[in-house]
């Protein structure tokens, strides 16, 4: 933490600062400058709340110099995270894509088939489907729930695919454990930090999605109380960002890829779907994002999509989908990975 | 709804999304323009993701017209809402602005007593403070748990005031209605729509923190899942949106205030600790709120703010509080208002 | 400046930086933590790109200790800059508030005059109106230009209001001077470095508008481009900025006021018409500002906003102005201020 | 236009209405819903305020339905606009891809001359670099102005590669435009439309970046403003959005690329090195603009990023640069593109 004080502090303001200093465990060290005299505090506290010096008098600002994170930097573990996934065991992180396809919603059960057979066939390890929906709309289609986990698994069973669903809440976690693959963790609560705990101690798969206003630390946090359960296998998603930007949904930005990989050791998946909110622009930044280092993609595909319950018009059709895998494998080739 | 068909579209298109329209139960209007036709449908049918259209073919955007809330909204209820909390039977919503004051989080008995006879003295109708605290970092402090919620019960007995808590967990909804008189649902739980749910079933006030890049719309709908049910107890909280700003934590849109008024019946209280970061600004941000209408203020007060466990830097001490209070009297009188 | 260094980075990356420290002028002090190592770079350098620092192998980032801008800044000055402006020699930032209204862009003589009356009956003490207009719209009406200006010099001789009007272009300086009691930059021109000199070197009273991204120090950092010219008459607006909301056109983040009365000795006006764009949210928003603190507001007042050519659904009515000057004169009373 | 109405609106608010809009020449087609009326107004007048209707009594909002440029829009010529620039006569927006590199800021004539000699070994068409640099701190280094210009003609003659630089100012198109072979018009003149007609005028390639929070419309907008002087010789560039991110300097929209070509047949570059603040994300993020269908790339190119005078930050050294292109290569074989 470096504490920078006003101009025209006076000796004992920078005492009394030095004084909170030590009261916290830490060591001081300041440092006088032309304009300005700062104190900087040297210890590992992650525990302490060391904005409250700003507080004290003739302080202008705090600045912390330790990220909070700690088991999801690549300070503590240099080489990537590789997470192996339901019936095939499949890798999210290593050097073979993570391809996870299928509808907003699980609707009906052969629906749910033609499409998981769909990707299947087109490359895809992972079959997506919610069956618990987290809707801002009260009038909304909420989601089969347990019917829709059950249609997951005899997917699964006809396919092999491993199931990617969400689980929205605490009293759901044991259902959604007993049937899923791999738990997501949905935009909207990557801050309900309870859930990320009772989720993390399944100690299945996690696929954490970013928050939709949480900056890169606090998404790093975020997976960091997950794997403070003891549960190493979170994979990291991003979904897109609230933005000014209207002609999408959401903006999706592709440098939190190289970001991540700079800072952390866990794997990275993009949705393009939620990410862009419009079904034309999916192919390409499905593209875009292969090309920047991810190492998979979670994509919304539904047969028909004018008809779909959710996020019709984010949705791609299996055709889409299988050509659109055709052209992902040149990309990864391209940039030494491949589908 | 208005569907706008891509200029260059054929009659088939149009009789495409026409007949997509019927199927949804709507009655469709076309209007063929000069540049443009658009398909109109008309129909309250909330329950539907209309953008699906989107994915039919020449659709360039479907613009929706009805708002998704009702029970929130003034269509349906004029009058204001006026919400009576604790022993005291305070109002929130009437005439007379409602202070709410305390500290960030419960951190000891005696500390929570002293504040509260101050907040108490200097106005205040309710008493804010964390047992159970929402934390980005998992190093940080997580809150008293079931003794902070005692306290607080100790601190309205010694001083009448209401206990204003937040509600974290759905497993935690009986512990927390028991010693609260208002249930407060955080920013990182306004779409945790369970947890809107049982909170309302309550049948306690809430207070609705809106979430920090949430909608206006999304904020309402969050008001009305708790409405539906059937608790009409809901007080509305702004604390702030993110954006690029970086001189504040959040940003703090004061004009959400006659918007709410404008579209809802419900009350609206301001955060201006959360919704600056700055214990400098709050007492200047909270008579702008008063100003602009707010119904109320929730304030971090704390005895000794550089030693806070939590939010040291946004919380003025209870001298400040009371001076702002008396500054508060003569601007809410300027505006009609008592406080 | 502060250099924080990767962790595991070695002796020769820590010299090195010490190194390119010392070329740029600056004094080094390295101090050793307990996870991360820092360089503290002192020295007022205030004209190097510091960050080219982040280049050199295993830094981590560069975080600036000093604002770049200083004239602005209540280091240089403490006591609050008073400019005066117009035929009647009025303040911008003394005790009493400064109301300047007038139309979006001047339209014709009759309606201007008749506008500039009843403003001035109510208490205004400037007149606004574009001549020139920045339109996002090519095909949009672009200002009057010159006779415009024509216009807003008959108003003031009619009403010894000030005249307001913006700048856009090097070219028209001199032409808008001629006219002109106070220059406004818009928006979209806060970062037109060449014309903010141009409009400094008039020596005429600035007011500049806040880049609807810029942040506070670019803000302080155009003033300050201003300011080196020699003209120290220079009067802060904030207009409101982009973000995700779309129940305004503008979010309008009133907390600037006390970061701006933080920072600097200059006086801050507040536009609430741009600032929300929508009428009914003004009068509210034009309280709060002067709750907050405000120096000033720059109100758009038109006498048939449904036929205004511009900005129409933000314009008050004279006789909604005329009331909202009477709530304004209790409110600027309360804070210990006059109207 | 659609005006929607308020529920409850009467009769007569309806009849008001309509007569406002027929008042601006356009046709209304009134459509009684069950919750709501709304109002369509038909008729091509893009040069209408028409948000003013939103004055009118019981009148909730304005939805406009066409967007007001139309030279740059697909509606007008669906082909797309392949721009020729330089002594090569080198393609921007065919299937070659149009690689643009070289130093943020001109600084001296003999290493601008290496770095043109390398980038343009590596593939490059366009040399970047300042003369006149745009700089937020007005303590900054502020280019070389015409020497600058004349060291880009000497490296142009060296190498043959286009030079692509910054106009800042009216006053400077004469100058600018004898020396450039595209003139660049930088993020914070996207608004200044006054030197957007100017530099359109010049009859030469004009590259147009994005202002740093403009919307996809506005951004059209002006380069309708540009061709609007007969100059259909515009490029489109973006180079990052200002958000809440702080990992990034701004937030690169991938998305604004599908989106380009699904409403214009202008071509876009992207700008990775704005578009990011950080070397290491430069070559990610240059790869992912490609394969998102980016029809070329601006990236800033610096023999010794340690020491330049602007943008060290951001700046790759030709070696990188070299690396990339070989990686840009098949990426864009990938998608069925060349370098």
């Amino acid at each position: 933490m470096i504490v920078v004080m006003n101009s025209g502090c006076e000796q004992s303001h920078v005492d009394h600062v030095v004084e909170l200093v030590q009261q916290m465990g830490l060591r001081e060290h300041v440092i006088v400058g032309t304009d300005r005299t700062v104190v900087a505090a040297i210890g590992d506290k992650r525990n302490l709340d060391m904005s409250a010096v700003e507080s004290a008098p003739m302080v202008d600002r705090v600045v912390p110099i330790l990220a909070a994170y700690k088991v999801a930097s690549k300070e503590v573990k240099q080489e990537p995270t590789v997470v192996r996934v339901g019936p095939g065991n499949a890798q999210i992180g290593g050097n073979k894509l993570a391809m996870i396809a299928g509808p907003c919603s699980v609707e009906d059960e052969s629906r749910l088939i033609e499409v998981a057979h769909a990707v299947k066939e087109a490359g895809a390890i992972g079959l997506r489907g919610g069956a618990f929906k987290p809707r801002t709309n009260p009038y909304s289609f909420q989601g089969l729930g347990e019917t829709g986990l059950k249609y997951l698994a005899k997917a699964r069973e006809a396919t092999g695919l491993s199931v990617v669903t969400e689980l929205m809440s605490i009293e759901h976690v044991k259902l959604v454990a007993e049937y899923a693959d791999v738990l997501q963790i949905g935009t909207r609560n990557m801050h309900n930090f309870n859930l990320l705990v009772a989720a993390g101690e399944t100690g299945k798969p996690i696929m954490l999605k970013r928050g939709w206003s949480a900056t890169l630390d606090e998404f790093l946090l975020a997976a960091e109380y997950i794997m403070n359960t003891g549960n190493k296998n979170v994979i990291l998603c991003e979904r897109g960002i609230r933005t000014h930007e209207s002609y999408v949904r959401n903006t999706l930005p592709l440098a939190i890829i190289p970001a991540v990989k700079h800072k952390s050791h866990l794997p990275i998946v993009i949705d393009p779907s939620q990410g862009t909110g419009h079904a034309y622009m999916v192919p390409s930044m499905s593209l875009a994002s292969i090309a920047a280092g991810a190492d998979g993609l979670i994509i919304e595909v539904h047969t028909d999509p004018e008809h779909a319950l959710t996020d019709g018009a984010q949705s791609i059709t299996p055709e889409t989908f299988a050509q659109f895998m055709t052209d992902a494998a040149r990309v990864a080739s391209a940039v030494g990975r491949s589908t």
